[in-house]
């Protein structure tokens, strides 16, 4: 029997880590001996519409290595979401397109809707009669999805958030004056991200006093007491703060900065803890500094965790062997084994199980005054941040690498 | 004749290697054999005046070790400006406290305002016959003191700068879609800090498209049609923004143009990212990303300028040996003496020609369109950001340490 082709395409927000997975599936199909070329498709499900697909077997050997060290996705991505309706041309295009190039295959490298297309194309693909695996392979540093332990990506994100407050911190306790930091995180609904900074300490205390997160409603006036108590007593006060937070009628603390102009009739600009600072700064101090690291957060590989980028490749490399064992419709997820010593597995998940579920904090890993996290969230994130990678440096910076995207020869007419 | 006491201290804002200016200053001490005890100043001038003292040489071998790696000040900070009338009280309680503690060095640590510290010192001991050798050690993230090519705990920030600017960049490409991020820097009236980034390059081309200095005039049409020309040819629109840019009545562009200034009177600045972004959103795109990375850009000793490190440890050294040899009013500063391959050296410069004055960006280093620099700029920062440093790590988080700062036996009446 011929071998087959397989495909790749990565969807949704980048991470530091995601392009380990394709570097991961990719060395795991070559190991194989089993699958003929490895294409990929460019910018996500719209790559495979447009037939827009190159071949990862023709890039040099250099930029295989340096893609798993390269942050955000290296193969592009988009935010497509496919119709429910699998009767639709688009189902039919996409598969033309895998039939045309022989695929036998399908790996889509994502977040929650990632999942979603992929289940959905398992599915289809399944109705219509078509052999080919379809597994998801996920990533995303909200850390949101669902029945595996954590999420590619999240780890190295969680590094950086710890490392930038530790670093804020040893700033700002170097003068002998009192100061709130405000963070913002990402994390939309979910506040893992924010929940993860958690681990910074300076001199042997948690930095964070207060960590704001969606699970639970935010209430402003709550909100001022816990910073005005916490500067009566200390020095430096330090709140992380979601993006995603929401005050108990549900809306996004976020959007209340509409209303919100300052003294001089400027809008104040910005996320909620640009917003929330210019409440501190009328009701309790002038001296409130709003960290917002926004893309930074997701994208540094300079900061990577070794873990996270270890663990991701393998979720790649599994990916394959799931799939030429014949599983389809699943995604390779994280089992903890133990936290101490740190032992994981990978085992596939049904997509059904993930896709259009979002996985929230726990309550029990809440404090009870809800402005903080319990040592059971230290404990899962602590193992997610260990280890460094040295990056090849260039010029003093990291070295990382734009692949060869030239298209593979198209067997069909355009789309639309 | 008794060997004499040194006392050194730290002013003004942190940065990543400040502390391996203290470390090269200990380490000089120690190797000349010539110096009793080194002693430290818990936060700057204002340690002195308090006789807020405490002892290096009895400190961890392994806590002086980890300081040389350990961002912002560790000794402590404060922003406090001497009275330029000599004969005050300060003055003299300055000279009672350094005279008990048999000080015959005194080492300031700063920027400007602390060259100005040390200087006014050097020139009322002159004045009164007090036989100390007063020596300030320059740093400042700015790059901004006079005379030196460049200033310690520059490079870092760069290196930190462009790492950034190279991770933004690779996450906004991933998508098909146009974006416009526009970052923050810090740098006050100085437009080194935003010049900085125009390193980092994707593809084999620089990143930043726009660099927008205090040096030249800022014209928010020109910037608006600069952005809107780029959008309309290009995936990704990058520009940096120095927080200092003012309009050509000298305004700063900002929307917090705050009522608090701080001790020095100069004014708290921040924000023009938001600011710009709001005006972008309305004129021409809603895809823009405002990056501000704050206080993170002058601490971010995870990834220090191995090169800084290493001038700056020296810097500290040969402070000491100047001392030593008799110099007084005069700080170590870097001359350089060829790009490449980079060579400098470490020359003393008199604190009459450094105090209370700016280097700015020289107009020759800007374009012609005042909207970004020249390669002889790129040639002058590249050196800086060059090397990486392993740093130590516990727990997954850079292992900074916390000096003991248990306080030296008082011999004086509490001030004031």
């Amino acid at each position: 029997m011929a071998k087959k082709n397989m495909l790749i395409a990565q969807s949704g927000g980048p991470t530091a880590v995601i392009n380990s997975s394709v570097v991961g599936a990719f060395d795991s199909a070559v190991d194989s001996g089993a699958i003929h070329r490895v294409y990929a498709a460019n910018c996500g499900i719209l790559g495979v519409l447009n037939e827009d697909l190159f071949d990862l077997t023709v890039q040099q050997p250099i930029a295989m290595q340096l893609l798993k060290n390269t942050p955000s996705s290296g193969l592009g991505s988009c935010r497509h979401k496919l119709n429910p309706d699998v009767n639709t041309k688009e189902y039919k295009r996409i598969f033309d397109v895998l039939k045309a190039h022989d695929i036998g295959y399908f790996f889509y490298n994502g977040g929650n809707d990632s999942m979603d297309t992929a289940n959905k194309l398992s599915k289809a693909a399944k109705d219509q009669g078509y052999d080919i695996k379809v597994i998801g392979i996920p990533k995303t540093v909200d850390n949101d999805l669902c029945e595996t332990d954590h999420c590619p990506g999240f780890g190295s994100a969680a590094k950086y958030i710890n490392t930038s407050v530790l670093e804020a911190a040893y700033d700002c306790y170097t003068y002998n004056t009192k100061t709130v930091i405000l963070m913002e995180t990402m994390g939309r609904h979910a506040g893992w991200l924010a929940a993860s900074g958690c681990l910074a300490e300076y001199n042997g205390k948690p930095i964070a006093d207060f960590i704001y997160l969606p699970e639970v409603d935010f209430d402003t006036d709550r909100f001022l007491s816990d910073i005005e108590r916490a500067y009566n007593e200390q020095q430096l006060v330090f709140a992380i703060i979601s993006e995603g937070i929401r005050d108990k009628d549900g809306s996004f603390i976020t959007t209340q900065q509409q209303t919100h102009d300052d003294k001089f009739g400027h809008k104040q600009l910005g996320g909620v803890a640009d917003y929330l600072m210019s409440i501190v700064q009328e009701k309790i101090t002038k001296r409130v500094k709003a960290i917002n690291p926004n893309v930074l957060q997701r994208c540094a590989m300079h900061c990577v965790s070794g873990k996270d980028l270890e663990e991701t490749y393998a979720a790649g490399y599994k990916a394959v062997r799931f799939a030429l064992d014949g599983l389809t419709g699943i995604m390779p997820g994280y089992k903890r084994i133990s936290n101490s010593p740190y032992q994981y597995d990978i085992v596939p998940i049904e997509l059904d199980k993930v896709a259009n579920n979002e996985k929230k904090i726990p309550s029990a890993w809440i404090n009870k005054e809800n402005n903080n996290i319990t040592e059971e969230l230290k404990d899962y994130v602590r193992p997610l941040i260990q280890g460094q990678e040295n990056l090849l440096h260039k010029n003093g910076l990291p070295q990382y690498v734009k692949l060869d995207k030239t298209p593979i020869e198209k067997k069909l007419q355009d789309y639309r």
